[in-house]
């Protein structure tokens, strides 16, 4: 399938604009624009101007309240619980997260959690927040329900990813992992270019393993009940199948267990009017409160780069520290701009006819006959 | 390979008989059986009796320091950075747990972590320790280099297992787990019983993936450099190697980077009066930071029930939730008594002999012939 390649500044005009028209303040469009593209331009194409279509359904059924306020609903030194009020997932997470760096700063170190908001995008977008001001954070969120965990045939469990970010140097530890295989944006993506799933990612209807796409989001989209994907770690323990669900019942404590909100399992999906109940946990750590972070910096620095000098298993293929990829791919992407599938660029000229956007002067005269559209949403 | 029965009471008595001979005091020698009897009772078989033998190596060779005592060594109300000397790290994770239990109790949330310590058994005892007084809790640990990272052939990451724990009805969620996608403790137990590996558990010396636990086991005793367990995930990131690579990372970060400590790929070796230097990191979290701890202890009740229930892929296999298995072996084990297998009892034979305790007492006239000596020394 073919691409069209995008300046940074083009896709960030085009995002601004649309999530201005969509009812967001000129400073709301910028940040959440900031969010996606941010998950562009470090290569996660799954989470960035792919995702638009999404949120433009869950915004035109009311799933996102577009003028909710995140409220603070209680409250301790160094711990706070957020109510979204079903807002966009990003504003209310940098919201939280902004909280709960002041607070760390303070204090030494700080837990928010988040109720009833919407998909936050990359978790690592809130981690870098820290990050960048010298702390060490964790973020995590829990999603819809799409994990089927050890055994189970039902998906009760989000993809659910944690995210941890420290400063080193020449880049920052920056980890950002669902704890299924893949994400659900990768399986859109699979079934967006035509390329069968691996096998151990993903069980169809009746449970079993499954490498088509499709079949296995049309589980999702017309909730079927049954059919998702794997715990990292597969289908067996003998793997560490239990380990993957694991680390997914660690994003559910943290996000809505500790915030009074809805597991993963109880999302709401697709319901006119009404967010999906999101969770998230932010958690800063100021390197202060163990003694003196340039060492801490220089430690970490230091163990990164003997990672990435150890032997290689095949000469050929390079070892890479967490964010390392995502900082060559920023760097790349600055200077040479993004490529984005012609089913996104179409995606987005839909966008632009929804809005009385004129399409060609956002994203050019383009040929997307190649586009190959897909529901997300339930068939009626 | 057979097994031989023994009572819990029987074994404990061996073990607290043992450690005092080592010259613990008696209720030094009472915590340290304490933390290798639940894994033990919870079916944890690699981390129990099974390595009395490595810790009296460990005595031997004075890499543990009987005599150590934990030294705090930076402090804030809500954290600390503790130096364990060479100690035992039972001893010391106990001290450390209860101080971070202590400070959460006073401030809500606590995060001490440990240097210059020794392997501390299951990481889910300290969890256990703050679950049973109503709290969350985080635990974890580097361990000697192990894991070859995504794509590297040299083991410079441990096996660092994660755990937390929660109180929740009928039983806690009770999460431990290497990041590897097996311990070496695991390997040791299929070298004892005769029994391959897994593909995709382990790489030999050149990187290639390998099912013969000697040749792995031989390649960490022997100090070969190369060869090493996988991250669970595997070896290729399509199916997620570089997510147990980097839950590994988060707990080399929570661990050595924290307390200034040795990273994993650092730690000594059985170097003759000196400690490994294995960092652990203790976090405890007072569920009331975020409201009523009563409801969030309900939710989580609800969450893990609906887990239990869902529809199965197999109905022969039932589906568990974390910790579950464990209660249900304890109970076992409680009425029933521990099934040692042949080569660890012969093991600690060996150790009655070593310490002048009278073999037939303590454990029976058995017959250990048939036990397979495995030598985790260096060979001369």
């Amino acid at each position: 399938m073919s691409t069209i390649r995008y300046s940074c500044e083009q896709l960030e005009r085009f995002c601004c604009d649309a999530f201005e028209k969509f009812g967001f303040t000129k400073e709301q469009a910028a940040q959440i624009t900031d969010v996606l593209l941010l998950a562009d331009m470090y290569g996660i194409t799954s989470h960035g101007t792919h995702r638009l279509v999404r949120y433009r359904n869950s915004i035109k059924r009311g799933s996102v309240h577009v003028d909710a306020k995140p409220e603070v609903v209680f409250e301790t030194p160094i711990s706070a619980v957020i109510d979204g009020h079903h807002g966009m997932g990003q504003l209310t997470s940098i919201f939280a997260m902004n909280m709960a760096i002041e607070k760390a700063k303070k204090v030494g170190m700080s837990f928010v959690t988040v109720r009833n908001s919407n998909h936050f995008g990359i978790a690592g977008y809130y981690t870098k927040m820290a990050c960048d001001q010298g702390l060490m954070a964790i973020a995590s969120t829990n999603t819809e329900s799409l994990m089927v965990h050890t055994n189970s045939k039902q998906p009760l469990l989000g993809t659910n990813p944690i995210a941890m970010a420290m400063p080193a140097e020449p880049y920052p530890f920056w980890f950002d992992a669902a704890t299924t295989v893949v994400s659900r944006g990768k399986l859109e993506v699979c079934n967006k270019i035509g390329k069968p799933l691996e096998e151990e990612w993903a069980v169809d209807e009746n449970g079993a393993v499954c490498t088509d796409a499709a079949r296995v989001l049309n589980c999702f989209i017309n909730e079927v009940g049954t059919g998702g994907i794997l715990p990292v770690g597969g289908s067996t323990e003998e793997m560490g199948s239990h380990k993957g669900y694991g680390f997914a019942m660690m994003a559910e404590l943290l996000t809505a267990i500790t915030s009074g909100g809805l597991t993963s399992n109880h999302h709401r999906k697709r319901v006119e009017g009404q967010g999906s109940g999101t969770c998230h946990a932010f958690i800063v750590i100021d390197p202060a409160i163990f003694g003196d972070p340039q060492e801490m910096k220089d430690h970490l620095s230091t163990l990164l780069r003997e990672l990435r000098e150890a032997q290689r298993a095949n000469p050929d293929v390079p070892i890479y520290t967490h964010g390392e990829k995502e900082i060559l791919s920023y760097e790349d992407k600055k200077k040479n701009g993004l490529e984005l599938n012609v089913t996104t660029v179409a995606e987005m000229v839909e966008i632009c006819n929804l809005l009385g956007m004129d399409s060609v002067e956002y994203l050019g005269d383009v040929d997307v006959s190649e586009a190959k559209l897909f529901s997300y949403e339930k068939k009626k």
